[in-house]
């Protein structure tokens, strides 16, 4: 029996003069990419370009929605009613989406970005104006959402392919969320650490929580980091592992 | 033989709190609505409503694509690389056609707006830029530009369907170009004497000079405005009458 | 014993090319001016223009701080760190003030605007950030904050001069916050039934509840609205016969 | 006889979550930092935070005035009306002025960017609304403009005083421009091509061009630039190379 392998990482995330993260080097490591579309980050050019890369890598596209936030990076939280809200992600999916074909590409999934995300995890109404504005745009489109969070719920409820991820760096709390940074056991340090994170979930198909507890789950999907001097490194050694241990990395 | 009539106009130029125009007015009168696409004007809800508006008026849309200035509402001359505006251009049209789509409607034709259009109608390059942005995006999609300018004949050379426009309250120059606001003539003021200059165009196939200078066109769509108090009635006035003389209503 | 009479009024909040608000006419009835800041409403343009307009009438004149958020006009709730929007703050203050000087003007007050108000006369934490950022740029500026909210208190234990503020037509709650727009019986109509809810509150020092419970409060300010076919007039009304009832209009 | 260094360079230029230059790098070395005032580059807390910096190095500081264009990094050309273009300008200057006072800093000089300082060095029009909106703010603000350009030319007839500057890394033409960045010899490469050139035009205070020719101008300053792998050592070794000369640093 194959067992498949995703990792997907946030991409194109320059602004005009401003470069951000290590995209060519994280296109050689990914399965799917997750395109800023100009409202956390990104412009017209940067989203281009990155569309262009991630076609000669051969890597999967997906829309990195978000608030209209760039100053604050899409991670502060913002109360948007729920028909802007919507107007807004649709206009985000489009304007990627049409880019995209202009390529010769046609965008797979979509992934929240930020605060827009990590509200649509912990507030259903929320995830299912997310979940509804994508079945509203495109029905076939995957959602990637955090294992276990509303947001998987709502895309499930909406009828969405859903795909849950996992995040090969951070470690969880008993109930399925994520230790929050403010705590020192927030984050997975170091290529071995978060291999064996990452496989024991994939191996029991279950969160692990810091405690131990197990939170089974569906997992298709693992969220890698090209930021940080070490990261890209460790996506490549994960990679390389669970290859090695007979994971086939596929598209979502 | 019938003569066809198409009158179009600017909408949706509405911003968050602050509404412009009197869009409702305009699309019981006009063929073909510009819908702003978030550079200048609109934002993405006001884009999902004036769709879903001309959905219901039947009006035929296309986009209007510009410069990216909010504050100056696309009116102010921008210099911006090839490669950086047919990014912005894409980025608009595919944006207002994905949300489009999702009102079951499809986009008709491209108007530049404003700064955009001013310096394509004079600069060859430019006009190019614009034109292969266009033809990029969607070969089939109608380029709706001022009659005998450097846009309409960038068009042409890219083989995209050209319509060439006039404008229904503006006098033209012995050359072809719009007399500048700065001199007293700029302006046909009336409904009357609207009709008179539209007529006389529309009759003779030709931009009609101040100095009475015929300058041989095809004219395919009146451009109309709905500011102004009387904007509105001096629109409805001008189509009722060039009914009325056998002129036919139709999209572009 | 002369008692004081002060009207306040949201000024400024014009864009670009869009305009809001009738500030000319407001100006000539209200005592104190709230002017945007450029980041909810008003431009560089626009600031200027209003604060030549408040010195030709002799009006005083405050910062109308807000959430970075044009398309949302300052009214989308956001969570923004305390160092961050210290220096947002900081920044809108200083520009308008700045502006201010070269017309000749002193900016004498300050009034968070929209959510950001909101937020702060709930949240005793953010309320204080506000009072403390205002402190950091000028202790002398008077907080012009809603009669017994969070916000109000947060200004005098910071040792700022404050002034309590009222709503011409808002009802009020039992516990002092504004009756929800959500309920029918939000919105006091008419200048009739204006100017008897705010003389009573004015006569007794104390909000009036919608079931009458009276909440002593200083009170030193009126805030009117221009926005609405009649709220200039109803504005008109109320101070004419305030000063009739012997009430005096003063500055901050 | 004692000559006077000042070495200038751009400061304040991230934005958001995005970072630019080596700041702190720069202010050990630098003399004056041009701070960016969130037009081009800079958010009101990298403005703070920048300030703060330059207090702490003792650094003199000014604003680095430019188009409102985020996403071209203020490098766009844009044609602005003067009287907007003005209070723009005004903006960002109180904006600055008011965080720097905060700080128990005072501006000191005032340096446009970007595609604002390239159009008003070659348009004497444009260059009197840049030099008189510092006049209207604050006529003992320093204009640091490049030697020999207009710009410096309308701040000497508006009454300003004024520095100019050379470029450290910069070649000239024989009427003073700037060589072309498209042209191969455009730019001094190497701390030592730089210190040659820079020493040779501080000797005989003259823009020396790629061709010899020496344009005598007064030079108060030297631009100088920290992004680059090698332009902090370079700045570092022109300064401790000209102070070795018996150059003595200043501010402006």
């Amino acid at each position: 029996m194959t067992r498949i392998l995703n990792l997907n990482a946030d991409l194109g995330e320059s602004f005009g003069a401003w470069t951000m993260g290590s995209d060519a080097e994280l296109l050689a490591i990914i399965d799917s990419a997750n395109i800023a579309c100009g409202f956390h980050a990104g412009d017209p050019l940067v989203m281009r370009r990155t569309l262009q890369l991630a076609k000669a890598a051969g890597t999967g596209i997906g829309a990195h929605v978000a608030f209209p936030d760039l100053q604050g990076f899409g991670r502060r939280p913002m109360t948007i009613p729920a028909a802007e809200l919507e107007a807004i992600i649709l206009y985000q999916l489009a304007a990627l989406d049409g880019m995209a074909r202009v390529e010769g590409l046609a965008l797979r999934h979509v992934k929240p970005h930020g605060a827009l995300s990590n509200m649509a995890c912990a507030d259903a109404a929320l995830a299912r104006t997310v979940a509804n504005a994508i079945k509203t745009y495109n029905p076939a489109l995957i959602l990637l959402a955090p294992a276990l969070s509303e947001l998987y719920k709502a895309g499930e409820a909406a009828g969405l392919p859903v795909v849950a991820e996992i995040f090969a760096d951070r470690a969880y709390l008993d109930d399925g969320n994520l230790v929050p940074r403010s705590r020192p056991d927030a984050m997975i340090h170091g290529a071995a650490a978060s291999l064996a994170h990452v496989s024991a979930m994939l191996d029991e198909q279950a969160l692990i929580s810091v405690s131990g507890k197990r939170l089974p789950t569906p997992i298709g999907s693992i969220c890698v980091h090209g930021d940080g001097p070490d990261a890209a490194a460790t996506a490549r050694h994960l990679r390389d592992e669970l290859i090695r241990r007979g994971y086939q990395p596929a598209p979502l």
